[in-house]
């Protein structure tokens, strides 16, 4: 069994969390002035753990152990949400470099390769999970030369404030990697409510977005008697409530569905709706059920419009996330591993989140470890674990990078 | 029997559709330059016809005649809306015109005193009702300083553009007025599906307005297992439909009411909504019964809250209007007018829109005469009536005001 240094793993992860710390929580968002210097700080203790490491020119930090592959790229993203919890991305971060460390100082695993990484921009602050995208080479440069934060500061700007604009871009090497391996928070509360200390990541869902749209007629509303009306409001005000009764007849125990926005046109106390649009977005890790319930928002559309008097329209609103499968030989290490440290206190899951192996596992086996989250919170200030059950992570992950690690080498 | 004159009727109405004429409608808000134009252009019409008149301190355009009271008054506004109609107000404004000619060019008729009125901003472009509110003394200062329009002007900047910042302001004389007479479009459908010529108003609408709050808990759309969630848009949607039920039990024919704006707070796709809103708005002409459709929305805010898991409050939005009664004796003359005119085809109504003498009523008894809309449209370019009915209309309202004049001088 590995054996990693726990009082450093949270040393290190408490000074990272130093880095824009706001109360309880972080403001971190990527390629700000405090990110870079955080980045700083990690190349620094990557050297220290006699690692290659820079600053890449999108800001992903990677570090290089001397030895050859087949290596594991171990790590997450160090970037937070504009008012993000301390352990989302930067929790996973420290684990890479922690089993780099532990592996390389123990004289029976020095000779296996890990390399930790920590990506930019995970969180979307310019473009979702844009270091992830430079380094597997997927990233659209009209994409990158669009994309701006909050404030208008476009991703190029940012880059060369960051002094980035001229520093190459580190790519994928062509065969050095087993695979990446990615710890996080679960962010949920499956494991907590049930007790657990580890989940093996099964696959991350699918997200199916549909824009609802509802054509009435506009009116008076004082004048216009209620049997003449042909009200937007009150035909998304059925369709919301009729598609939830479908979806619930649809849905597997853990599928979710939201109706995050809705708007009424033109929104006056004493105008009748003429128009209304929703957001119907939609999670699942089975494509077939994603598959079942967009095809019953579609036809809850269409029965609607033919019951009349207001047209309805059901139509994609964001390109179709599909799930992500985590490589199954790489999930049995870590469950092996799991069973070892914490028998029967594990379980395999899905990621209801999205993370970087959603881009990565396009070239690379993947897979990840969840830790619980306290009541489940997160992307927030409040969002926290408890530390041990930070460490019973990082060792189960630690045993199963060796496990993979050995049994590459042996191959 | 009053004889007007309908080739002069409708030539004057069809030259104030020409101040601010756009395809089939107008726009003609109130103290804009068009407007100012059309007012000048009234006072010329009235001084033609052998009365006193002028603009006023607000832009009210008020006709007196020579003759002594009892005397009625007679209009509407001239101001329309931003996309108006070309009779909504008008119309009413020409009718006093008309009447006030019609009487005084009879020898039998000419002892008898009518005051044609047109008002201004019933509308609302800046302050609902500011002519007959000032006319009446009951216009707020405090409330005339801070009006604006949509453009962020104010009221006393359009005023002082207007010439009429020093111009002295007419207020109602103490003992001149029997009562105040209004013809309008109906602005809905009932004359027209009834095939009825006249509408005799024998109320105008209260109306009740309340904000729904739904306090819930913002989330993650992706890790926030469905029987976890406190969505305050679901409890929305629940609490739109079942209001509509609840209402529906309680209204009479008439009842109208309107979810006219819903917003889900924050709004994002991918978050569970923590807060959401909607104003509810219900007119009726039976105080009680908007009384108890009130306790029904505010009771099933607080069914909705007790049962969980999202905090529901219903709360009045804006001040109640009452519903305004219109004065039985003045209705009595128009009912028999009409009787005489179109025996048969004219019916008691209540007004679901708001008028001057809402404001008037509370000073001066007060009459409505309706006359049937084109498939009940208003506040639009598409408003219209049949030409015959508007020279119906008003020969049923001047064989009224001259029967109320006749019996106040008996008396």
């Amino acid at each position: 069994m590995a054996k990693i240094n726990p009082d450093r793993l949270l040393a290190d992860l408490d000074h990272l969390r130093s880095f824009g710390a706001c109360g309880n929580g972080v403001m971190r968002p990527s390629l700000s002035p405090v990110d870079m210097k955080s980045r700083q700080w990690l190349v620094q203790r990557m050297l220290e753990a006699g690692l290659e490491a820079r600053i890449d020119g999108v800001g992903n930090v990677i570090g290089r152990s001397a030895r050859p592959g087949p290596a594991l790229l171990i790590g997450s993203h160090s970037d937070t949400q504009p008012r993000g919890g301390w352990l989302d991305g930067a929790m996973g971060v420290i684990y890479g470099l922690e089993i780099a460390r532990a592996l390389a100082e123990n004289p029976d695993t020095a000779q296996l390769a890990v390399d930790p990484v920590a990506w930019v921009d995970e969180e979307g602050t310019f473009l979702g999970c844009l270091g992830s995208r430079a380094w597997c080479g997927v990233l659209d440069p009209a994409h990158e030369a669009a994309a701006s934060n909050a404030d208008g500061v476009t991703l190029p700007e940012a880059l060369a404030a960051a002094g980035l604009s001229d520093v190459p871009r580190e790519r994928m090497p062509p065969d050095r990697y087993l695979g990446y391996l990615e710890a996080h928070i679960e962010q949920g509360p499956y494991l907590e409510e049930a007790g657990l200390e580890v989940g093996v990541v099964t696959s991350i869902v699918g997200i199916r977005g549909l824009t609802v749209r509802f054509e009435g007629e506009q009116n008076h509303a004082g004048t216009t008697p209620m049997p003449r009306r042909k009200d937007a409001g009150v035909a998304l005000f059925d369709y919301a409530v009729k598609i939830r009764e479908r979806f619930q007849a649809l849905a597997g125990e853990r599928t979710v569905w939201t109706i995050g926005s809705a708007t009424l046109d033109p929104g006056a106390p004493s105008i009748i709706p003429g128009r209304a649009q929703m957001l119907l977005q939609f999670r699942d890790a089975d494509e077939a059920r994603l598959d079942r319930m967009q095809a019953a928002a579609i036809a809850l559309a269409e029965q609607v419009s033919a019951a009349g008097p207001v047209r309805v329209s059901a139509t994609p609103a964001r390109a179709p996330v599909v799930p992500t499968i985590m490589d199954a030989d790489l999930q049995r290490h870590i469950a092996t591993a799991a069973e070892r440290r914490v028998p029967g206190r594990w379980q395999h899951m899905p990621s209801a989140a999205g993370h970087d192996p959603m881009v990565i596992a396009h070239h690379l086996p993947c897979a990840m470890l969840f830790i619980p989250s306290i009541n489940g919170i997160s992307h927030d200030f409040a969002e926290d674990s408890k530390r041990e059950d930070i460490v019973t992570g990082c060792e189960v992950l630690a045993d199963a990078a060796e496990s993979m690690l050995r049994e590459a080498v042996q191959a």
